[in-house]
């Protein structure tokens, strides 16, 4: 299995303390207040709720959606939906795609993202991560529904995962789904419900029902059903924390910049390939701070955003004593 | 997709009512009190939780098992970690079985109950569904692990699904699971925690590895693994449900011969190849009480377990109202 981010265990057993500063994900460390839940929610096979669908659709823009236990989920399903294809997934980027489309007969490139726009005609299944986690790289509205509208003409498909969307709306893609396109959302990230294992796909309805049929009945627990449909029909808490973590993501860039980093990402999280990467990390592991150590394609370090003030006078204390360190 | 029970909404939409005694599942309708959910099991992202496979181990009384989003989970996925095999599946029986067999290339047979001895040296996967849902049909301990060691001598699997097995627990095989055995459980159906999504598989190292891969991380959320947790845990409840189970089992199955009905099954549910099933469907429905009807290779009725004395009281009702028309 692939190494991710949020391996508090892993942690704990390795450098043997338990008070974490856990910055290894791209998490929103407020967490969307879950509302208590109904007893028999815990009790019943939990049938599809149409409401969480149309609070999905509603908060995602999306015309139709199919609810998944987390992007994960689709990252799984979508390679045994077709036969066996040439695929270009952007890269460096998460590595759950590329893994998964590598184990199911296709034929698998890993393109740089300003790569990306000459690979098209050479492939059927392009995947882009938009925002890219860890490196925050974008591509623009319109370059994905050219891109969507090219594969689509032959057959081929565009997955854009927006897993880190959630605070750049006008970057989306969901709001009308062509032939072709298939966008994933992600409940964890933004609502920092990671723990719900909940997300949604947005597609024509032909794509949705065959991936309905193979990830099979109940996928959605019951609970995470109550918890989401909440979340998903609060704009209030969603307005005030776009802002919030727009502030915060600026702040952490900020942070690292005053330490000499040059980072980039998106509001929930910054990444720079920093060129003594385990260093760093094995530096903020005797701090108490997790970070995410990449060692592949994307070599570098991840940071998500401090839970709180302690938090962030932590980080600051320790990029202190690195900088120090290197001088 | 496959029907199943459960589905109140689709009960609602064809006869405009909503208050409906459910015993279309065979889930205890008296679940397991679920404790207070930590915060954060919310946010973070769901580690497997040592402790809770520990658990699962000690109740199961199983040396290895893997925590799965559901029985549901591991039956997709078994039939992904063979080539074409020649698969046996015991019918009738739960329709998921054949239903993903089927799907990946493998050459399946569906075979009686009484003709599983027979048809051992014939094929390289059989399926038993142990006790059987929805005959109650069994297997002797013996027998399973005789057919197991057959099978596993040619690299077979021996898969017993164990769903409804936790009344009975000295019919189990999964407490030592040799090669080629693989034991499906489930926490939904006894605990009446279907909601949960979470069962856990009993099985040699190398197969639990293989399907772990194959069914990525997260898959069961962090709530699910602290209500588990504490269900796996308290030994005072089970023993007072087991009881309990077994009492309200033969209540039903006397209720039902009082009628005139001979029935089997198992604690949770009563099963009977019900002649006019149709119509004995539909005169429940029409007392507001929602039954399994089975049309295809089971065809007949199942019901599970009224909630309370009041359900119990209303299906007697509804019974004998049955009996009269039938006179």
């Amino acid at each position: 299995m692939l190494e991710h981010g949020g391996n508090l265990r892993q942690a704990t057993l390795r450098y043997g303390r338990a008070d974490w500063l856990d910055l290894s994900t791209g998490i929103n460390p407020e967490w969307y207040p879950a509302p208590a839940i109904a007893g028999n929610a815990w009790h019943r096979l939990p049938e599809p709720d149409p409401a969480l669908v149309q609070a999905a659709q509603a908060y995602y823009g999306a015309p139709l959606m199919l609810p998944v236990a987390g992007t994960q989920a689709a990252i799984q399903a979508l390679p045994c939906l077709r036969l066996p294809s040439r695929v270009v997934v952007a890269a460096p980027s998460y590595a759950e795609h590329a893994h998964h489309w590598a184990q199911h007969g296709h034929k698998l490139r890993q393109v740089p993202y300003d790569a990306l726009d000459a690979a098209i005609s050479e492939c059927d299944v392009m995947v882009v991560v938009n925002p890219n986690n860890p490196t925050g790289a974008t591509v623009s509205r319109e370059k994905l529904l050219d891109w969507a509208a090219q594969l689509s003409a032959r057959g081929g498909w565009l997955v854009v995962d927006e897993a880190f969307g959630d605070t750049a709306l006008q970057a989306s893609v969901a709001g009308g789904t062509p032939d072709g396109l298939i966008v994933l959302r992600s409940v964890g990230k933004f609502f920092g419900l990671a723990g719900l294992r909940l997300g949604f796909v947005a597609a024509q309805p032909a794509l949705l029902d065959a991936l309905a049929d193979l990830l099979g009945p109940w996928t959605v627990s019951g609970p995470a059903q109550q918890v989401a449909l909440a979340a998903l029909r609060d704009t209030a808490w969603q307005e005030r924390m776009r802002t919030q973590l727009r502030t915060s993501g600026q702040r952490l860039q900020s942070l690292l910049a005053a330490h000499g980093i040059r980072s980039s990402g998106s509001a929930l999280f910054q990444w720079w390939p920093e060129a003594h990467a385990e260093a760093f990390h094995e530096h903020m592991a005797r701090q108490g701070i997790w970070v995410r150590l990449f060692t592949n394609a994307a070599r570098g370090i991840r940071l998500g955003l401090p839970p709180d003030e302690a938090g962030w006078q932590r980080l600051e204390h320790a990029l202190t004593l690195w900088t120090k360190d290197k001088q």
